[in-house]
């Protein structure tokens, strides 16, 4: 079973999305065991502060040493192996699917989510393993950062998901974008399902969809091609969407 | 006041993130107000389906056309002028911080999150207006990354931060990565802060920041510097860190 300890100010933000759905079921079938817990009750001093402000003047609070040092210290020592410590912020590593993977083959995760302020520095140089930035915007906290990492990986964990093989075809695994879907009715609005979806030919299906696979990730997301092995038949099609250009 | 519709299955997903720190400050002071909205309550079927069967077979199932039509045309016509529909998925386009500020300006968002299954296209063709991805990573539904979005948007609105100034030096916003922040003790576990920072001289501090902030910047973004419109300063920092090679 996978641990997970998220350190927060905020741990009634993970009540919606840890007690629903897919991460609700993991943790009722042992997939995963999630510890929140408030850094605050670590802080050492009388007030129960967590911040301070910066050294060197500025605008904005900054996260004391203390309780995270201390609250990682005790959160090691509770587990079996070498947790790995994960710090959400602008600054890290860009989040992929491949690091969901990565992790997902873990034991125990520790994430440290900030709030508003930045970070004494000496908490990301000597507590934090791993410092992720889930892209290129701000949020008011590393919570909803960890939450996206942390569904990421869950649904990796075997017998997460109903069938077991339900991620193989999802994007990114496959390293294209994935084909356009219908279902009933035939027509809606007077707009209709295309005719190949409907001739019970699944050779052309599979044809259909393969290419329509790839139009759209050449029409959204060329940088995903470049990478890409290509089969003789993608390449044909290829050609053909370059020339139906659209 | 801007106006937030969510359309979702899970709605109580929503509650602690909504109900907690900025975002819920936010509803308070009126700078927004937020709808959940389950789409299942449009389902105009007797057992409130919502998804069936894709056309042509295979894995997984897909939403039906008709909930969310329906559900947006409903929203819609309580809105007083057109909405921007923003569907979360893999395919969409890659969300920024431009994207957030460009979101921030409008009056009325209607964000449709979709959970395992994919969408029927007719959704995506006639009434979603943004697909909006988060990022290269697969999530088990779409109510995180309307979180993600709805989190960034709304800090932007006017008065929410509290200090009106303090998404001005956000990272994303200056165009380079922020430096490193220490706060007391100025000794903590045996590693120090930086004497600069203590040294009470202003010019010295601020150099240093800058210098860091394009240090960071350079190891770990290197692609923000190609944008970047760099000072003789930072021309000049920017040879000494390459020759401190780190």
């Amino acid at each position: 079973m996978m641990k997970i300890d998220v350190l927060t100010l905020f741990p009634e933000m993970f009540d919606g999305v840890f007690g629903h759905s897919i991460l609700k079921k993991a943790a009722e079938n042992e997939a995963v065991e999630y510890n929140i817990v408030n850094f605050r009750d670590y802080a050492d001093n009388k007030h129960k502060t967590v911040d301070d402000y910066p050294y060197g003047g500025g605008a904005g609070m900054v996260l004391k040493p203390q309780p995270i040092f201390d609250a990682v210290d005790d959160l090691r020592a509770h587990g079996e192996k070498a947790p790995r410590v994960i710090l959400l912020c602008p600054q890290g590593e860009r989040y992929t699917q491949r690091k969901a993977e990565e992790l997902a083959e873990l034991d125990h995760l520790i994430f440290v989510c900030g709030h508003y302020e930045g970070y004494d520095e000496r908490i990301r140089e000597h507590v934090v393993s791993d410092e992720i930035s889930i892209g290129d915007f701000v949020l008011t906290g590393g919570e909803l950062g960890a939450m996206v990492v942390i569904d990421s990986v869950v649904r990796l964990l075997p017998g997460v998901l109903g069938n077991e093989e339900s991620h193989m075809k999802d994007s990114f695994s496959t390293g294209f974008l994935e084909h356009p879907h219908y279902t009933r009715p035939a027509e809606f609005r007077g707009i209709k399902v295309p005719d190949v979806l409907m001739s019970g030919n699944h050779r052309l299906i599979e044809e259909w969809r393969a290419k329509e696979s790839l139009r759209r990730t050449y029409l959204r997301r060329p940088d995903l091609l470049e990478e890409a092995d290509l089969t003789k038949d993608q390449k044909k099609w290829l050609e053909e969407i370059k020339k139906e250009g659209k």
